[in-house]
Formats: structure tokens, C-alpha cells, sequence
């Protein structure tokens, strides 16, 4: 008999995916499962998803799309203090186009080279619906050392690596919003907001450090406002967040000075993938000349309170700032 | 402020998923990540997703979806010799329905109890397009000993569990296909068959025996005599079978006698969840008294061939089958 031996999801993952999962524990995706070689370490465990249209618009570049897959898992495993071990994906397609996997598989692999982050297996499935990438991430943390959203005390100051808004704004310019004309011929601009809703830059340099000094951590995904409240409400605390003192990038700061963008689609717009921490005040110096050294901006936003009310944001008054929606919410 | 603090998502787990997440591990759902402990062992890691339309029918049982979607990847921990360690699951939903959720996450929890495979963590995302469930699964082999595909030998005997080609059947039932119309008024017979598309029985009390005596093992998911072929291409074999031996249900062994199935249906048709394995004729015996002690039925169908050509499925009187198809293939 001279049937081919390989079914059409085989030769795809052949072709596009054999050549990116480099890591022994892969089985050159040969096998049913991946083996995480037995460690000293705890294994902490993380799973994202993005869907097409809510995530990542059908028009993105197929290699963004698939650094944005991945990126949002190593974005929490950061945030986890947790140093990348490896990924699984379950990759729902339409068509099996080699136009559109190609660029992604290429991106994919870039990624998982750059952060060190392993292919080890995956899932390829068809859909009529649209594409989906699910990730699930694995880091290593020295064992019990894994940084929880329920420890923070009162007193910590609240911090957020690099700049916060930016890819809600780039959002709006693809969605050709209010954004996007104001920002007019400024292409520079544009595409700075842009790329950062299309790729995240996910806070890998920062792991250890988070580990060695947060008291608490979790990723700002969903919005500043709501994942702080998520961190405040796990902690049993409360907080008081001075809005001026938010890194915004220089985009960000102009269309918020001209009255383009509001505080609040700063605040609750998502897609950020910074890391939020709390850090006990007599660390806060260890931490940021850590955070030099890893050469990641760090900036301190507010401080944590006790109490159970949710999160205030004070403008340059001290006067509460009235936000109607904290976070972007699937349902 | 009296905001309140939880989002659509946040809610829908806190009802649905975190009365079911009760492994120290899975931190309540309420952080980023989920923490699998230090271990002696070698982890094994799984992906399995399942759409609508695809792997399951859209008025398909929700609890059963769930079991289904939990089922497929502890079959492949099984036959890779693993114990269930915990699993997470992306679910991407077009809206958060109780009437759905509910029966959904107490069939979920319910097989997460029954084999010991704790949920740890998830995703849920909504989509305008067909459900989705993917799981990736973990369990824990002593180091270095996950069964693999690639190393059966000639001479081995190739053993399948439980029946074949129930599932496929009870898939054309539910399609109203010709196996429907042909069992009539059999009301056990079509609900057999169709449990058996619907709930895989995953021989997760196998998989100590699997890692004893197998040299070699995967599970049957996308047809028989693909699953085989694909082993035996990893593992550089050919092999033949005698397709009288390979074991069916009353039910399949009527059907095929009356001509109703082919046995092309039979040995293609996928969704059977059985595990595949090669056992060296001189531990045969032991691995079959082993069977018999964890009340897994096991049959020995053929043996592992020298050589690269595909499997031979070999009839009464020694003819080869021809199969137009061997497997189920998404693209």
C-alpha cells in the first residue's frame, strides 16, 4: 500500500510547527504528550486565550497574532515571579493556509527562542468560527516561591512597570476612534499605539526581581482599575492611586491633555500586560535599582490601605475620580 | 463608591468552576496562575481541544460535553503510563447560560473527583462562533519512564482495550445514519453506542500496567488503523493485523455481520479513546494477568513487522483489507 501516511493535521504541524519545537521535552511533536523533566523547582501554571475579534482583529499580522498568544501567558508568568519553562497550544483554525501559518509559526518561534520559552506540544483543531490560540504556559519558581495576588499589606506601594493606556489607545485607532483623527499624520504615534495593542511586551526581565521583592503581583490585563481591584479584593484591602502620577507614554499624555482620551479608557481600557505589584515601602529602593538593572521602567502609582472599599483613583485635587467601568468583561 | 467588583467572568467562575477547584494548587481560581508542586517525577503534559459540530453535536448533553472534553486527555495521560496530576481549560462560550454552565461544570466536577485530576486553573472567553473546550492535562510519571510511541519492536504484540468502533456507530446514530435505521427498535443498543461517542472511557487504571509491561503505547483516537500507523511510522515498524480478532461490542459485531458497518468504519472511524499498545511477547502474559487485575478487557489484534510500509489489516483468509481511509483528519 502507498496511502500517505500523514492526515492533513499532521503534515501542517510537520511542516509549520516541527521545525519551531526545538526543546527534547517536544518529542519532535511525535508523541501524545510533553514531558517537563522532574525539578527541585514548583511548576506554576498559566492559560490565556485569544479569540479572533475580541482579542486580535482578522486583519492583524499573523506573526503579531501569534506573539500576542504567547506574550499574554509570559505577561503572567512575570507577573507570578516564575521564569518560562514552556507552552502548549490549541491553535482553531478555518483553513489550513499557508499564507497565514507560515508568518505565525515564524513568529511563534521567534518568541519562544527570545523569552526561552519552549513549544512542547499542542492541539490543532478546525472551526467555522473564528480563530482562537489558547496557550498554556509554564514557568518555574524556587518552591513556595511563587507571588500571590492575596499578600499585600497596608502601606505597600502600589507599582506598575512601563506605561499604561497605550493599547487601548492603539485599539481605537484600528477601530478608527476618536484616536485615530486626532492623531491625524502623526504616523510615529500611530503605530507606537498600535503596535503595543498588537504585541505586548511582556515583563520576563522582571520575574526575579518581583519574586525578591513583591509582596503581591498579578498582570494588568483586563484594565488598571479592575485588575487593582481584583488585587485589593484577593488581598482584603483597599488602595488610594494618585491618577497624574500613571506612566502614560508621550501619546498617550497628548491625547489625554487635549481631551481626546479619558482617564478612564487609560484606566480600565486593557490589554496593558504590565506587571502591578505591591512592595513593601522598605524595599521600594531595593526594587527599583533591581528594576534598573533588568532596565525595566518601574513607576509608583499609590499605596495600599486597609479597608475593603474598592480602589480610589484622586486626581491633581485629591478628588476622587468617578470611574463607570473598571475592566473589559467577556460576559 | 458601591461598584460592584466582580466582572461578568470573575462571577460566572466564582459560580460555576470554584466550588470544583478544590486542589491547594488551583489557589480558588482567584489567582493568575495555578502552582503544581516540586516532584520527583516527570511531568506529562496534554492537549486536547473539542469544538461543536466537530467532536461533539450542538444538543449533545452538557455534563457529557464536559466529561468528553476531560475524558479525551486523560486517555492519553493513560496511555502514556501516567497518573492524573490536575488539568486547566480554556471554554469559549457565546454567552454564559445557566441552563448550560450549570450541568456543564457538575459533570466536569464530578469526573475531576472520579479521576483524581484536579482542576487548576482556566480560561473563559467568549466567541460569536462554534463552543469550544480545550484542556491540557498533567500527570506524573517516575523520571525518565513516559511511555512513547516511537519504540515498539518487531515482534511485539500489538493490544488494544475495550472495543472498537462503537463510537463512530454511535455517531452515525445520532446523524441518522444507516447504522440508526438498521437497529430499529434496539433502544440499548443505540443508547450503548451512543454513550460511547459521547463519554470516552479513559483506561487511566491501566496506566501503571502501560508503563510495566508496554514498549510502546498511544491511545486510538482518530481511527485504529490510523492511530497504528502513526506508531509504527514513529517507530520506523510496519505491522499486521487480524481484523477478526480486533474486539467489538455485541452491538458493532451485529451491525458489521449484517453488512450495516464495514469494517473501513470500524477501524476509521475515531472517537474510540482506547489505548493502543505494543507488549513484548514475553511479558504478554503478565501484562494480561495485570489487565485482568485493573478489570481493563485488553485483546491482542496483530503484531509489530520490520519494515515501513503501512499496517495490513488481513481478513479470514488472509487477505488484505483495502481501506480507503485510515483516519480522520481536520484539514
Amino acid at each position: 500500500m502507498t496511502k500517505p501516511l500523514a492526515s492533513g493535521e499532521d503534515s501542517l504541524i510537520a511542516r509549520y510547527f516541527r521545525p519551531i519545537a526545538i526543546d527534547p521535552g517536544a518529542l519532535n511533536l511525535t508523541d501524545d504528550a510533553a514531558i517537563l523533566n522532574a525539578s527541585p523547582d514548583d511548576l506554576v501554571v498559566t492559560t490565556d486565550a485569544i479569540v479572533e475579534g475580541v482579542h486580535f482583529l482578522p486583519d492583524d499580522p499573523p506573526d503579531s497574532i501569534a506573539r500576542k498568544a504567547l506574550r499574554v501567558n509570559l505577561s503572567d508568568l512575570a507577573a507570578k515571579g516564575a521564569t518560562p519553562a514552556g507552552f502548549v497550544m490549541t491553535l482553531a483554525l478555518r483553513e489550513a493556509s499557508d499564507a497565514w501559518l507560515k508568518p505565525f509559526a515564524r513568529g511563534l518561534g521567534e518568541d519562544a527562542t527570545f523569552f526561552g520559552c519552549a513549544l512542547l506540544g499542542g492541539d490543532t483543531v478546525s472551526t467555522p468560527g473564528p480563530l482562537m490560540i489558547s496557550i498554556t504556559a509554564f514557568g518555574r519558581v524556587p518552591q513556595g516561591k511563587m507571588v500571590h495576588r492575596h499578600t499585600a499589606r497596608p502601606g505597600d506601594r502600589i507599582v506598575v512597570t512601563g506605561t499604561i493606556g497605550d493599547a487601548a489607545l492603539g485599539l481605537d485607532i484600528l477601530k478608527s476612534g476618536a484616536a485615530a483623527a486626532a492623531l491625524g499624520n502623526d504616523a510615529a504615534a500611530r503605530q507606537m499605539l498600535i503596535e503595543r495593542y498588537r504585541v505586548p511586551q511582556p515583563r520576563v526581565g522582571l520575574a526575579k526581581t518581583v519574586r525578591d521583592f513583591a509582596s503581591a503581583a498579578m498582570d494588568v490585563s483586563d484594565g488598571l482599575a479592575g485588575d487593582l481591584a481584583k488585587l485589593c479584593a484577593a488581598s482584603g484591602m483597599s488602595a488610594v492611586i494618585d491618577a497624574k502620577s500613571i506612566p502614560l507614554s508621550p501619546a498617550a499624555a497628548a491625547l489625554l491633555t487635549r481631551g481626546i482620551a479619558g482617564i478612564e479608557s487609560i484606566v480600565s481600557g486593557g490589554d496593558d500586560y504590565e506587571i502591578l505589584c505591591t512592595i513593601p515601602e522598605s524595599s521600594l529602593e531595593a526594587f527599583a535599582d533591581a528594576a534598573r538593572l533588568a532596565a525595566v521602567a518601574v513607576t509608583s502609582i499609590g499605596t495600599v490601605l486597609a479597608g475593603s472599599s474598592v480602589p480610589r483613583f484622586l486626581d491633581d485635587k485629591g478628588n476622587e475620580i468617578a470611574l463607570s467601568r473598571l475592566s473589559y468583561s467577556h460576559f
